[in-house]
């Protein structure tokens, strides 16, 4: 039998990058194994300058090369396997979903140094701020937009399931965590993505895991 | 005569995003209307909003659609117009090129703040510490790696010019502001990048700006 590729990811509670490229390989049925490597452990300092490049997760090794970068890792995927659906087939749809997939690669950082990925805590109204602030205003408004023009009706940013779902899905954990609510066309964006069978099983994960970091150091 | 599909861009002194898409879609040999809107001007304040939904540059307009996000103008340029061979032809070395320029996507924070893009100053040694430094190591290792591996005995990163050589442009140029040289093969694929037609004409129109930022609040 041949080796499955592998994905190398952190703690499922805390890291925000290794779900969007999970939860991406999952939803697109792409068949891997999955290598949990707990952050900041002996293991992780030993490990992760061998497994990327970076020294950072999501990293995905397909047997003979190595890709990084969680945008990087789906990009890859819906290249090799356009079967995956992994982007709109629309050509103009496509620019859209990766131009917000981006915005979402580079930005928001206001929100993701205040209200790091802490799948199994509630803390509702912890974090906000005049910069956190703007970030969900604006990230509210892409789920709307996304939703109205470009949803065909379905329950996802772009129709059926894409990268830009898996890239927003960290940011949809953090609304849960720290109780933030936007309105009904994205509040009920947020309900299909957590119900996603895929979603359930990783927040089971991170509640299961025992390592367990100073919730004040991650950001 | 129909019209150009329309760039909008800050100041070319300072705006590293701006220079990431014009330079892509100038190589490429695509046809634009360059639109310049200084940095925190009133009309800046007026029109960013409105030329994209971020109220950040680039934003490139094409008749119908407004595409943001710098990479995701280059990837939209690379989808609709393969001709222009924005990325390697080849899908693994492509998945490389991706994964390198999402790298500089959203990261090397110290560098970008520390170094802010200044074409025509001269700070030899200012910016440096610890998290420049290992920001510098790990982009002359990707400058070594490409050529060494992917450059095909070519002067860019992966053979031709492709996008990954767009976003690591603007870190080209503060090398040569804050005065920083790398091995051998980095400083001649720096030379390469500062030779370009492309980017002379980039330079001399950021030297010739009259509106000029407070160095200071530049990051």
């Amino acid at each position: 039998m041949q080796n499955l590729p592998v994905l190398y990811i952190g703690n499922k509670n805390y890291s925000s990058w290794s779900l969007r490229a999970w939860l991406g390989l999952r939803v697109a049925g792409v068949a891997f194994e999955e290598k949990l490597v707990p952050l900041r452990s002996e293991e992780w300092h030993a490990k992760a300058p061998v497994f990327s490049p970076t020294a950072k997760v999501p990293a995905y090794f397909d047997g003979t090369k190595t890709i990084w970068e969680a945008l990087g890792i789906l990009e890859y995927i819906a290249d090799s396997q356009p079967d995956t659906m992994l982007w709109p087939l629309d050509i103009d749809v496509r620019a859209i979903a990766r131009a917000v997939s981006l915005e979402m690669h580079g930005g928001f950082g206001p929100l993701r140094s205040s209200m790091p990925m802490n799948c199994r805590k509630s803390l509702p109204g912890l974090g906000r701020g005049p910069g956190v602030d703007k970030d969900i205003n604006r990230i509210g408004e892409t789920f709307k937009m996304c939703r109205t023009q470009y949803g065909q009706g379905g329950d996802f940013l772009f129709g059926h399931f894409s990268i830009a779902d898996a890239m927003y899905a960290p940011v949809v954990t953090r609304f849960k965590t720290y109780g933030v609510t936007l309105d009904p066309i994205g509040n009920a964006y947020m309900e299909t993505i957590l119900g996603l069978p895929e979603m359930k099983e990783w927040y089971a994960d991170a509640a299961a895991e025992e390592w367990v970091i100073d919730d004040a150091e991650v950001k």
